[in-house]
């Protein structure tokens, strides 16, 4: 068992999960994410244009749930969550690419976040550029 | 504080961290996924040939680091970790993109994964198909 504290918390118009895009690429509007104080020389590198992948922690979701209809569609049949992007799932991750419109020290606006607002922020990684440019 | 317990294991002939490729297209080997029984429904519709994202807990990580040498190379400038692949940061989340072979029972063998042997599994997701294929 791990313990895994939030190093920042999501801040969008986006309040109701039902309602909000199921993928950021499908209409989310712009977000926050707001940084903890001590994780602050981690984030110094991070500059407008940036393409980064954010990993938060679904807490509305159901951890009991294996099997879901896919994208909330009662017509499709049941698909084991491994095989879906549902936040219901037994340690449910939110995986998100996302592109950083401005910096604003703890503070980074960014576009295409479909999270809601408060979701708590676990890690952020850049997108792998190519291997020749590692 | 969110508690998060493995759902398995990964079973790897790389068991030494600093001669493992740092990527898993730089030459991993073939590696195993063993999951705990209970998920198993979540499994069910994995089948050889998926695209899958693996998300793992870097057990060995340091949790206090929030720069590094990009790819421990150090004539490169240090950069906050959240603009690298760095196993040590807060929350030593790994993810690896990876290719499924062949599914036995609890029991997946994978293309690419770069985790040495015994790495956590948290969670699995499939890589996002075109909007279309939603």
């Amino acid at each position: 068992m791990f313990e895994v504290p939030p190093i920042g918390r999501v801040e969008s118009p986006l309040t109701d999960p039902a309602s909000a895009p199921k993928q950021g690429d499908e209409g989310a509007p712009e977000a926050w994410l707001i940084f903890e104080a001590h994780v602050a020389a981690g984030l110094r590198d991070i500059e407008p244009g940036a393409e980064l992948l954010l990993i938060t922690w679904l807490d509305r979701a159901d951890r009991d749930v294996l099997t879901v209809h896919p994208r909330g569609d009662h017509t499709r049949p049941p698909t084991g969550v491994f095989s879906t992007r549902s936040p219901d799932r037994p340690n449910p991750l939110g995986l998100h690419r996302i592109t950083v419109r401005s910096v604003e020290g703890l503070r980074l606006r960014v576009a295409d976040l479909e999270a809601v607002n408060g979701t708590p922020i676990i890690d952020v990684k850049p997108v792998l550029p190519t291997q020749a440019e590692r």
